[in-house]
């Protein structure tokens, strides 16, 4: 039933198992750095689709297919499945899942939403109430783009502390037996709002929440600082990483040799001119299931803390002159023997 | 833990309590056969706030402070807040609950929600993760008709089978300890998209989603179809409502006596002029958190199921020629003394 270490932070006693995953991943983010770890690679942004959303929806629809085929499963299996995306009324994730029949519980947590969802898909699993989840998210730089900043044809400039965001969709299968990386840690994020209102700046917006999830899961567990062999942040990007380098250091907490960020590895900024990086539901998601629980599997890495970041603002809100509510949800990952 | 009864359906055998509940409606709602029951009618539709949108953010923010003050516990003594709304990225949910430090899991189960966040919140107390949590959501009439259809100004027409969308919010404080209605089985949805496209007509969209939860409930549990004192669905409508008891009898669910729906029963459709009733998130959530749990406290009815019906579409989907894709959640309510 898993043990309460603190307000915010779960140790999950049986351990469950991150028994399968799969990245799919656009042609931009195939061309990166962390290319070769992803499943598949699209070279068509349209995914054979006729609209950026129905091309995500087929994202997160493979994406589902090729977990269920590498953990050796079938849909009737999977007692719930969580899944989320940006788009409004999420409905990457609902067209993407519709075939699917898996009993389903829709989430909105921006870029945070893969961790959000392995939280609670290895909480259904610890409590005894599911033997099987899956948990995936998606994102598309084109619905994106359209969605949140301007038409992709209008050709805007992009500030120097913006992110690109990434192209692809990732999920894990987790379940109550197996070998594998496994889930020991939990800790849920709370709304962090230091009052950012550039939308194009969301590195500073996400940076504190980041920071206090961080810290949260460190004093909870008490664990040293020197546990995780990396401590991997989801779409801070550049900028943001920096900030959260720096306000962690202020916490106490001193983890800089091994602070990460998955919107700084994604993309070769330089070359690929991505700015801060990469951002997006999916760019923790592919990293997550292709970079890293390849390296996990085979114990390149031993313990890991990936903390996604969300921003839980909308085009409206930051019209309406509101600053962006962020939120940072993380998820410890050890391979135990 | 919990006893699985079937692919959807979970027993919760430590039965846990909803400790307080609170509700606030517009003043349509509020002059409608229900309005008797809610904590608050607010009679200003900005609610003295400068947008719709900051409004119904408000909505939540207020409900939540009376969840809190009539369950005589501080924010502090809440593990998860489970909170989720129909605005694109659930700006309702996560301004309305800025402040509030409770750790929290967004969602977006479209008018599903409700009984999402209740799944959700109860399993965390059953699996012994968390002693408290919060379930809320929120709809507003004003920041609905303006994102999902026309704005306020243009006065459009609207078709006989269309519905309005419910001003308010409600939500339930979720306990493992005290007396009062106990959440006792748990259904959750998969979706059913029966291939319905007309965005105003959500009533025959969520029937058959409607159904086929419900179908799985009674199927899994092996309860008697007389069991509860009333099944009622969260917002088919009128015509919703007569589809979902025809499609119940072809599954030879006869429970035809004791069906209602939140929808059908808010407004006076005659007078208020609401065609085939409300919708929206809080359409059974102020049904449920004013009336049906004010009903069953005072064990004017004992054994209740509560059917969350979404419609997870959106705008941009239904542009794009999609049908609509539906879900529905179940909750079943009893006072055990």
């Amino acid at each position: 039933m898993g043990t309460r270490l603190g307000k915010q932070t779960l140790r999950l006693d049986s351990h469950p198992v991150i028994q399968a995953w799969a990245s799919i991943a656009g042609a931009k983010e195939g061309n990166g750095p962390m290319g070769r770890y992803f499943d598949e690679v699209i070279q068509d942004e349209y995914f054979g689709e006729k609209s950026f959303e129905k091309a995500e929806s087929k994202l997160i629809r493979e994406t589902l297919a090729k977990i269920l085929m590498k953990g050796n499963v079938s849909a009737g299996d999977i007692q719930y499945i969580f899944a989320g995306d940006l788009l409004n009324q999420c409905i990457a994730a609902s067209y993407g899942v519709r075939e699917s029949e898996i009993p389903f519980f829709g989430l909105y947590g921006a870029c945070s939403t893969m961790a959000e969802s392995m939280i609670l898909g290895s909480l259904m699993v610890e409590g005894g109430f599911a033997e099987r989840t899956v948990c995936i998210t998606s994102s598309h730089f084109c619905s994106a783009e359209k969605q949140f900043r301007f038409p992709l044809e209008f050709g805007n400039q992009r500030p120097p502390t913006s992110q690109w965001t990434v192209t692809g969709s990732g999920g894990v299968l987790v379940g109550n037996s197996g070998s594998g990386p496994r889930i020991v840690h939990v800790t849920t994020g709370k709304i962090v709002d230091m009052g950012i209102t550039d939308a194009n700046d969301m590195g500073s917006a996400m940076a504190p929440a980041a920071c206090d999830t961080i810290t949260a899961h460190f004093t909870e567990t008490g664990l040293a600082h020197d546990y995780y062999d990396m401590v991997i942040t989801g779409d801070l990007g550049i900028h943001g990483k920096n900030i959260c380098k720096q306000l962690l250091e202020e916490n106490g907490i001193l983890i800089q040799e091994i602070l990460e960020d998955c919107g700084t590895m994604i993309y070769d900024t330089e070359v690929q001119k991505t700015n801060c990086g990469g951002s997006g539901c999916a760019c923790s998601a592919v990293i997550l299931a292709g970079y890293l629980l390849d390296k996990l599997s085979k114990k390149e890495l031993n313990k890991i803390l990936l903390v996604c970041t969300g921003a839980l603002h909308s085009p409206s809100s930051i019209q309406q002159g509101e600053s962006i509510p962020a939120i940072a949800h993380a998820v410890g990952i050890e391979m135990i023997s």
